[in-house]
């Protein structure tokens, strides 16, 4: 089924404990739309670049059948721009250039070829940005999925909460969880988080894994244990985007598949902390995808005799 | 079969931000033997108290069925007292006091007739007492499953190593994981903690669960989701206590039994922090428990269709 993404195309550059990289190509809608490819080729994306931006990345999106005609490339204009360093642990980073540029008034053009999606992805962006998305939609989209941060929550919460009565699906980590509601428990913010709009909340934990909330059925995923991280940077969208990108394939959102579609998007996102940047969620192949969804369920079950 | 359970029997003394206490039973041993002795009635306790140790609070364990002819209880000394404050998260605490008292010199004489436990279950104590204890036994166990903590790692690390060369299974939490082995990857980590003697790992994360590691086998549990914790005194331990209390009574030591293991003890836990210090473990109902495991393996179960 088709699959609209929005969300930042940007220039990344990182240092980790391992090494440094250049400019290289980032940004949620990039992240979340390559790991989505994996699953569906009926992705198109919306998001702006200068014309700093090489074609060769564009190039890179294309190749994976996502369709860039929603990609405004602004001239005279640069790309947004994140630089940021990580620290031994890999689990904190500071970061050292964030440069707006053309995101500072991204005004999300909606072709009317894209206008009908039966799935549309909201990657990290001013929730004001998110929600004239939606209103430019002819037709209400099967599943709506949002990502945000704290950053929104401190600047703009009441943007943020009218967004969120818009959605179906939310995807934050345990302190914003807890940050939105008010609420320590995860149990209670989840409940909290509800009523705000969305129907299905998910709590991204990072090593520990993801949790999923839906009226009283709790699903709890364990994260893949690695023995070595290499770049945490885009792990929480290429999640999103596995997450996506399952459901837009099997077009079943129903909580069970669900719980499948996030087992597949935390084994897109332990592939790609394991290298630089994107180059390792360009690579997996079939074999391996299946291989490390096999060893989360072996991680995870067990035959209780009850 | 056959458990024996060392550690501390204690005053703890409790603030959250629910309430208060005043000195209540305490200790690491009683925790790991009221918890135990929901799956099997022949355990044993080696212990010290002070004569100031009420003898209501050692019928608590004698109605548990637990054998206390190993308690030593000493006269005109003072029993150890520990007391501590929560603070809002639930997460972090300080201790406002700490009395070693009887706990300072501290032999771990073993009764004859308990000699020659099946399971050995060494409760957080110094590793020379925890050792002592294992020199003295009869006959090898055939699980020695030990618990302890960053504070020995600090001041008594080369105890500690030679102990654990003497144990098949460690329990520790993720930083004293880190700590002991110097590595901040967890599957690094098991690897070298496996190479200091314990064939078993058992990583406790709290409020995200709990790992166990065996050569290149990883077990994955979520911690139960809970509305409110109201007293995290003594959650470990009633890990530690539900784990080989389930072993104990069933008499398997496989990988797979110990997956089951960790569910009843993280059950058992969930239990435990719902009330203040022991309370609610004494409590438990066949019913309530089975309930709560049923719940954990809802929220970790799902079917792959791979």
């Amino acid at each position: 089924m088709s699959l609209l993404v929005t969300g930042t195309v940007a220039f990344d550059a990182i240092e980790t404990p391992f090494g440094k990289t250049d400019k290289i190509i980032g940004g949620a809608a990039t992240y979340i739309s390559l790991a989505a490819s994996y699953f569906t080729k009926d992705i198109s994306l919306i998001a702006v670049v200068g014309d700093d931006f090489p074609e060769s990345y564009i190039q890179i999106l294309k190749d994976k059948g996502i369709n860039t005609d929603g990609l405004q490339i602004k001239p005279n204009e640069k790309s947004f721009f994140w630089s940021g360093r990580y620290f031994n642990d890999m689990n904190s980073r500071e970061t050292l250039i964030t440069e707006l540029n053309v995101l500072a008034d991204f005004d999300p053009i909606v072709p009317e070829k894209l206008s009908a999606p039966e799935f549309l992805m909201l990657g990290n962006l001013a929730p004001i940005v998110q929600s004239t998305l939606i209103s430019r939609l002819t037709k209400r989209p099967k599943l709506v999925v949002m990502d945000t941060m704290n950053f929104w929550m401190d600047i703009a919460m009441d943007d943020l909460k009218q967004t969120l009565k818009m959605v179906d699906v939310l995807t934050i980590n345990d302190e914003e969880a807890r940050q939105l509601s008010g609420e320590y428990s995860l149990m209670k913010a989840a409940k909290k988080i509800n009523q705000m709009g969305p129907q299905f909340l998910i709590i991204k934990k990072g090593e520990h894994g993801a949790l999923l909330f839906h009226k009283n059925h709790v699903f709890s995923a364990p994260a893949m244990l690695l023995e070595d991280v290499f770049d945490p940077t885009g792990a929480g969208d290429t999640f999103a985007g596995g997450f996506i990108g399952w459901l837009a394939k099997t077009g079943d959102i129903s909580f069970e598949n669900m719980k499948r579609a996030i087992v597949y998007g935390s084994a897109m996102a332990s592939f790609c902390v394991e290298k630089f940047g994107t180059e390792n969620i360009l690579l997996v192949s079939e074999a391996q995808l299946n291989e490390r969804v096999r060893a989360f369920q072996s991680m995870s079950s067990v035959e209780m005799m009850l």
